[in-house]
């Protein structure tokens, strides 16, 4: 409110999300801005604050007796609101009348219901509704700070994704599928009475940087990438990725690119500290990422044109990472060139640098994850040889004896402190010697 | 074609479902209508069958390198519709301007997505879209009676439904969370790389009759309802419902109440066969229900005239079951009216047999769900015993002896053959003396 100064702010919840007819619907998420100011976790709620009278909203229905047959009976909203400070709780078929005449902030809608609501609004003589700029910034400065009660959420988070980790690690073996890991990684996050925080990634084909089938058979020598987290109670999530061998040992191979990747994590981590560009950070990383590529044959030339040029991006064509929070990426609907980018540090159009979703300076509260991977993505590779891409600096002639390889990402999430770092969550096997303890 | 005679119809396909941004997604589910008619199991695409032309259109975009670098290499769209049989396949933004002029018939939406692509089109000048009752009972027509390919596909989300059903009630003991069972059931679906195939119902308050919290924690003497299912691998659904005793044993109070309801339910599925009113068999349950729970003292009076106006609705307060398919609650988002009832059946106002969803004649081919339950509702006894409804066939007094019961509900699927019917998928342990078998 006083930020904002005057005006009404809306901010929506979700609905249920239907999955093949209205009735039948995924686990309910609600919004994550709607979490932050209103903390409830039910469907079809609205928020408003009203700046001009000084008073918080809840727009919503209490259940009937029928819908306590069907759902069960929860709490009345009036008690709900009470106990987070909302002023007032209203039927929801008032919203629209009641602000009638006033034009409201609100976010940028992601979610299809998010869009026929604002229109609906629109429609409505005299009112307009549209995403406010200063809004979202303002937004943005609230919700990258993590307070310690946020921090303690996520810290619970990767209590349960370290869980995750080590149980799938302690079960792939050759002949098992990667749905049955995906299966056991989700199990656990259910049992802990949380959702998994995104789309679980866990894959032999590594190399598909966001690969959501799990349709292979694991081998021996396969590499296994494993990409998921849970979300705490309260909705923090939690975003780890370990890289193991199938086998009980790394091969030589799989070995070298490994300890590469480690060694540019473990720096990059080293590297985080109030003051610091993450892009700086990425850079550095993709430094020795050229470095170490360049001793295995597989890059040659200048490092540091190398890496001006964009030529690491064939093996590590992603960012370092990104902010996370309530959203694993934090407020990406909002902007990513808001949240991860500001005044001083714009967006490089360069392959790989492109998508790095978070590259200005780093401030005590926030929290990101470091997560530097190398991968041999036949596609790209094909593209890349076929248009002469950098040939200065692959050695595309070593690059066919990797095809196959898939890929390596090692990815923490580390809070920035006021004089340096922290990783948060408890240690998950991450040197290959842990590791192959723990496939022994 | 041929039913439809002519025009235009369009099956628009599921996009993926945001969770808390746009690209934090829900495991992609394709539209049902999609799948039967078009088989293509991914996002973003659009059917059009131009009966007018004798052509069928797939409508939507081939992949980019950098989709193949994010999600991987997919077929090609021209493949898959060759395999299909659909004619041609053109780039997504074509649909609205080569329909510009035509009316298209479609069926009902139910995701927001599907209402905004209405929408959209019906701005578009000259054009107009909607749901056709005319397509929408073809549809029906075609997808009530399942071919032998469907009932394979059924069998086998029924052979992995069982597997969660028996490792749920073999796991199931004293101290353990609901939430802990929730995940084993969900695991061994993801381990047989699909999904299940309705948000999952596992409680000791098996009287919320949709209940999707799993907070609790068992105890000796609790009764778990379990209410779910996997899909098959081309999203054909499983439901099955079993209640079982924490403790090794039922408790006399238990076991009187669980022989009732499977007392009722196995002589509901000896009645299943062609030409069966459903409604008259949800009727007959209803008049086992009431004969039992007079014997138990919880009803009185005379039974007919107690069903006719619906005393027993306060324990067993829905229906008999539904069509199943493709959708758990077969075409359910065409209007259950339309699904479950014809120009013979029409729906009763009556609470309890309102929520009846199937009530018309059965036929060779249609796979229903045998599903009745007795339950002790808070809520809903709180009610009626302060309007004081029916109280010459609920004696109130003693229905407060089971307050903390919660539910039994007992769950097969069946199809109707020529001769009678065939209970599908394996068989799940179903006598009281079974469950404890598995239990001890």
């Amino acid at each position: 409110m006083s930020i904002i100064g005057k005006g009404v702010i809306l901010i929506p919840g979700n609905e249920t999300s239907p999955i093949n007819y209205k009735a039948n619907s995924y686990r309910f998420r609600q919004d994550s801005h709607f979490l932050y100011y209103a903390g409830i976790d039910i469907p079809g709620l609205d928020l408003v604050i009203d700046v001009d009278k000084n008073v918080t909203i809840l727009y919503g229905d209490e259940q009937s007796v029928e819908d306590q047959v069907w759902s069960g009976t929860r709490e009345r909203l009036s008690v709900l609101a009470e106990k987070v400070g909302i002023n007032e709780v209203r039927p929801r078929v008032q919203l629209i009348p009641d602000y009638a005449s006033c034009d409201i902030l609100t976010v940028h809608p992601y979610r299809a219901e998010h869009f026929a609501l604002l229109q609906k609004i629109n429609e409505h003589a005299d009112c307009s509704v549209a995403p406010s700029l200063q809004l979202m910034k303002a937004i943005i400065a609230q919700r990258e700070i993590k307070s310690p009660e946020e921090i303690a959420q996520m810290e619970e988070a990767l209590h349960i994704t370290a869980q995750m980790h080590r149980k799938v690690m302690q079960s792939a073996i050759a002949g098992k599928t990667e749905a049955i890991l995906a299966g056991i990684a989700t199990g656990v996050a259910l049992a802990n009475q949380v959702m998994t925080a995104y789309g679980i990634i866990l894959s032999r084909n590594g190399e598909i940087l966001h690969n959501e089938s799990y349709d292979n058979v694991l081998k021996e020598g396969d590499l296994v990438l494993g990409d998921f987290g849970a979300e705490s109670r309260m909705h923090y999530a939690g975003d780890i990725t370990r890289t193991f061998p199938v086998s009980k040992q790394f091969s030589t191979q799989q070995r070298e690119i490994y300890e590469l990747v480690l060694e540019a994590q473990v720096k990059a981590i080293n590297a985080v500290q109030p003051g610091r560009l993450f892009r700086d950070i990425h850079l550095q990383v993709a430094h020795i990422f050229t470095e170490g590529l360049k001793s295995l044959g597989l890059m040659q030339g200048d490092t540091e044109s190398a890496v001006a040029e964009g030529a690491h991006a064939l093996f590590f064509p992603h960012g370092l990472g990104h902010m996370i929070g309530l959203d694993v990426h934090d407020m990406e609907g909002l902007g990513e060139d808001y949240v991860g980018y500001d005044e001083h540090v714009s967006r490089s159009a360069q392959f790989g640098l492109a998508y790095l979703r978070m590259a200005k300076s780093l401030r005590p509260g926030h929290v990101v994850t470091v997560e530097p991977g190398l991968y041999f993505i036949p596609a790209l590779i094909d593209q890349w040889r076929t248009e002469q891409k950098h040939t200065a600096y692959i050695n595309y002639d070593i690059v066919d004896a990797y095809l196959g390889f898939g890929g390596v990402r090692i990815e923490d999430n580390v809070l920035v402190t006021d004089r340096g770092h922290r990783v948060l969550g408890p240690r998950i096997p991450k040197t290959a010697r842990d590791i192959e303890a723990l496939r022994g």
